[in-house]
């Protein structure tokens, strides 16, 4: 085989007072922490697009990457990007990688060729798998990409644009399912619409929904147990994304009674582009029960786009960390760096420097995390803070049993309530201090 | 009665020709549009709040405005403020009123006192609505300006600041059965956190539920049958509000069996804080047969709070009448002016300049939107777009009669979709050159 | 000559109650208004990149657009689509063009075929000129799309890339001469930078100013009088651009002793970008009398990158036209439409019936600006408000008679100042009501 | 003297371990790092406004903080307020301390009581200075609070209110040289405006012009040697404000010939409500040679207000520490908190716990970023990047010694410039890596 990255010999963990840049200074996989590995907690996963398929072009400029993988066919492309994806992961010490359809396959010129070209990838992707013990976190299709896809993909005005999205996504189910992969994900990039001139949202949201009856029917025939998660986000490509936020694709899964079936696969920037905070949108979905995965990256809060960066904010990562902790982890979810070097890191080793330092942010934020709940004053805080209702007239309220004038009559007795300070001050210096 | 308006008789139409800035050129309250009057479907409300009870004080400074009403006692206030609402309604030729309890009877000493203020005010309303012809559209409590609810109102860590709403909302719901509201508001201000480090999310949106089961159980009591309506905000006071938007609301009413009993009330404000269009906001609530009432004011795109404007932009104006008509009105919802005038709008014929403008805005956007329906090119263009789901391969898919095998059968059969224009920009031309 | 553009004979002017898509309804090119005619108020231009070298790719997806003049070698593309763009323009009835160098003629293999494919491009274009009367508004250089520029063009720390972008500055400043062209556009696509940890900010500038000599200096050797137009943009490609808004430029004019030698090319989506109105970065510009040029689209205030859509809102258009009737016009510069169709919106149709929107909207809002003008009401107010400046104790402020301390006793002897309204809300109804 | 603040003694550095809320973690004021101690360093202020001003209240609610210090007749709180600044400061052991004159004494029924109240209130605040050690930072003046500034202050149509404006500096300038002020700040708050339609802002900017050459001259003749400051802030209260960041100001200062007189007043909110990082704005200032102080808070990028935290954010502070100490130090700035506590806050105990956590960000910021210089590699890194600009063919370009001929020509002969990465995650992870 190969070597696409002869800059790196493997990874390792050195300590916070090492100053070699191809070393973790925080994360240590099998460090125990509050009971599990960091490995265990942090589950991280290496993504295929930005990491091998991204030629570092943007809406102004085309591509600046050089990659040794990208020489000769379309297929023996593919086939070398696999090996390059599987000594990257391996060099790095990640368990996991993601995957679009069209990431790692060509689509060729019929759609029995893609099919084809697909189950050749995987065949190998499985090898791969096995010669190294990297596993599938989670795969999907692309569905946005390709013109066909301009106007939709599930929820395209034409119904035979439907039935090219059910044959990427069987396919794309079966491959996840030959690949072992914990999750399955549903990103609706082009589900959207730009104006409502053109566009029946009532009827495109019923389609969609009528589309994932069917993918949660052909995953139940072919066996497939992994997770379903459906990925939030605001805005880009379309203006008005169906899958706005949390909160937004809940509503949908409540509405077309598919709650059962779907949890969520939150991203930081699609959070902050939705102008909510990271933390807020995990919490979301961890309230519902429904917090199945992260896109770990992090946006530019003063840009108004996907800056997919990696995440190195402590702080903001510290606080998703807790979400996370307090959810009792992620289940078969895991952290996914759905993150791109920026355009002029143009070498292979930048792929290092910036997944380390992403996997060393959440890390430090894991430890954190966990010191602030072992400290227990901000977990105490608050439990006294709602302790009303865990008996006498709280919990009476939240078990039926008052009305308006019951309580009318209790404020009456009572008078003004006393005021207590929020204390938000003090327990964000707890949060600080405890980085 | 005194006048507080000597500078105003009664708006009148007087057509697009006229430059009398104290008429109005487009709004005809009598001109049949598309079947109905144009009173009859704009069914206008002024607003308390702003327009009388505002002083022009802004975070960076105090008070601007003088009004004469501001005279004498907390209850003398309060009366004189009434009539000058009745006679500027009046005066301004606009069928409702909208309030919150603290807007139109001041707090007083103690709880009893707020009780009584409030029903002396109301006795006085009921006069005056009979003698004036001016109805109700909606009341509601202001339940996030005192202190008390500086963690909340009904999602607040203190039953007992729970017990002070169930006060305020039941004597509010009093007050709008007496005066013959059609509606009646939630606007959740204080519902909402500023940081999960001392928040409970999960918990207080379950206090909220319990609060609204009991509100209708007491509405359901008293014999109020008028429309319950929650407001969409997604910041302002607090950084993260529970009813972010019209999805977001949508989800809690689904998740907490609230659904039967509530519509929204969409604020043009509001929509473009949360990242959406006003359009967008009402369309969503329209699919859900839950489009209740407008707020009709606008925000300033440039500017990240609530500007409160009144709205003058007559392109997405007539976006959200195409909306409200199709949707066909807004039932016993109307078009409230939750909007004010600039701090430097210092004199009260200021406010009439503010409302014509709305008004006339409005009244346009009307004519634009019936006209563009009557034109019917969009609404074919739409036709056409959709087709393929009314029968054939889309109808089979939304009935369920379809899996992903079967589409994939039909893709490989069909091959690659034709694709076909949006035709955004041609269909906007007709938007615009209806105006 | 091919015709590229079958669907189109000419575009004409057919007035308001044509229902003829492809006909103006408000922009006649010959009608005098306030004394000029609509072609010489409004001098639009086409853009040639957005509108025959765009594909329709997005940062999600790939290009839909399938032109007719793509076809044969890049050569051939380029004689082609310069075809394509003569035809177009003349039958759109619009008297300017403008470029950049690298979309009219490919780069090649190396920089002297470069230099050289340019030159035989420049030679065909002013064939075409003469045979069709269509002028050239402004040409530019491209130094922003190709990976040398990833790290900037003048500003980048390397001096050879700068060599780069002197030769081809040279070029495209011969070719504008040699085209007549009325201007030379500088936009800075990559003069920014994403973090100061690798980012020596200070040296960058000085070295655009240097930069910026040089071209002036050549354009002086060559005899070159057109008018040099900086355009700013706040964010995008980089995430801080030193060309930010009119003020910035500005600035760096000043502080480099380049004010003499430029003007502003003012787009509408960078100003929105920059958190401003477009009115207010077309304010900026001409009261520091360095209005020079406009880009003429519009953002999407909901998204945070440049959409660079056709101009459809009436009442920001009749803002900045009043902005440009107040200057007196735009001197040597023009209306160029930087803007494109939407990426779904695939038939060459589709850029007659935006062009025709954009011109439609600015010759509207062109009659109303005018409209208001002649009314006088608005100036009046203005001049009334300001009185106090043009003699007495303002005017001798302003000549340099007076100091803190006569001021004081002024104020002393005066005491608090009476208040008057600022009077927003009459003279928005005004300017909504002019259109 | 009373104690207002009874819960605390006076706060110590106790090192990282401690879990003390109300001791410093990181500031130890004596502490050498980089040739000065942290307190010469970061010198401090104490702003008046937030810390004993505020009630608590926001845009939809009234107060909440009920101070001990607000009891009496205005003098008498005034005079109460000054006793609890003297003692908080020195609990706190912070230097300096900041004003408004409105903030230290009432305006009073007349001009005349408005100059003698400060009067009195600035001898009080003379005897606390020498008993305490605590220095006076800067003084200004609010001109944007009051009803008469409702248009504007130095750039009101009026001149009759621009007199007023002369009255407040005049004193406010008095008052700081009799406190020994190291600074004077003007913030425009007012200075701005809200539509064209009746604004002239070039006029305006005139104004402010004139009057700031009055300031200019009227500090030379009292003796008043402190540094001028002016504070950027790009919207609120006004949506366009005349100095919108810091290039809008270095522009204006340079228009009107004021850059002698003049160095900017960065604040941390304000850059980003502008669009720009906090470091980025004071790089700006740097650079111009102008960066005077800081307004050291945080907003919070989600909302696009003032809100005035503070700052917790151990990145950015890192990051503008960076610029800081590569500027040398603020000079006779310092670093004001203009920072509040949030609404429900409402203990005087929440001031300490908001202070120290900012002291403490602050002070780990500055240890982080002297390790970054003491390690060199950044510096290294910026050095090697641009070295080709101290020599040969850089140099030639910025001596002015070269023309975009001859550089073509050193473009033909050298070819296709190499390409190197910019190495933006190495870099930042050596950031992070400091913390």
């Amino acid at each position: 085989m190969n070597t696409f990255f002869p800059e790196v010999d493997a990874v390792k963990y050195e300590g916070r007072e090492s100053t070699n840049p191809l070393a973790f200074k925080y994360y240590d996989a099998d460090r125990v922490v509050g009971g599990k590995t960091m490995a265990e907690h942090l589950r991280f996963a290496v993504c295929y697009w930005h990491t091998y398929k991204s030629q570092g072009g943007d809406p102004f400029g085309s591509g600046t990457f050089e990659r040794p993988w990208n020489a000769g066919s379309p297929m023996e492309v593919a086939e070398k990007t696999l090996e390059a994806n599987f000594e990257f992961i391996t060099k790095l010490g990640v368990p996991f990688w993601c995957f679009h359809d069209r990431d790692i396959a060509p689509e060729g010129a019929s759609f029995g060729e893609a099919v084809a070209n697909l189950e050749t990838i995987v065949a190998k992707a499985k090898k791969l798998q096995q010669a190294t013990g990297v596993k599938l976190l989670w795969g999907t299709a692309n569905m946005f990409s390709h013109p066909r896809y301009m106007h939709g993909a599930a929820s395209n005005p034409d119904p035979h644009v439907v039935a090219c999205c059910a044959m990427q996504v069987r396919r794309a189910l079966d491959a996840t399912l030959e690949l072992g992969g914990a999750n399955y994900v549903f990103w609706g990039g082009r589900e959207g619409y730009e104006t409502l001139l053109n566009t029946d949202m009532k009827r495109e949201r019923a389609q969609m929904a009528a589309f994932f009856h069917m993918a949660v029917d052909y995953a139940k025939k072919i066996g497939f147990t992994g997770q379903f998660l459906i990925e939030p986000k605001p805005h880009e490509p379309t203006k008005h994304q169906y899958d706005f936020d949390s909160a937004t694709v809940l509503s949908f899964l409540r509405e077309f009674d598919l709650l059962d079936h779907f949890k969520l696969n939150v991203e930081a920037n699609h959070a902050t582009l939705a102008g909510h905070s990271f933390a807020h949108e995990l919490a979301v979905a961890a309230e519902a029960g429904k917090l199945g995965s992260v896109d770990a990256n992090v946006g530019d809060p003063l840009l108004g786009w996907d800056t997919d960066q990696f995440p190195t904010d402590i702080n903001d990562t510290t606080r998703a960390m807790l979400v996370i902790l307090e959810n009792g982890g992620l289940g078969s979810g895991g952290l996914n760096f759905d993150a791109k070097v920026r355009r002029p890191s143009i070498d292979t080793v930048d792929l290092f420097h910036a997944h380390i330092g992403g996997m060393d942010t959440f890390a430090r934020a894991l430890l954190a995390a966990q010191a602030i709940i072992d400290d227990g004053r901000i977990a105490e805080f608050k439990a006294q803070r709602y302790a009303g209702w865990d008996s006498g007239l709280g919990k009476s309220i939240l078990d039926g049993n008052e009305t308006l004038e019951s309580l009318e009559a209790k404020a009456m007795e009572l008078g003004e309530p006393k005021r207590v300070s929020g204390r938000q001050e003090m327990l964000e210096n707890i949060l600080i201090n405890a980085i």
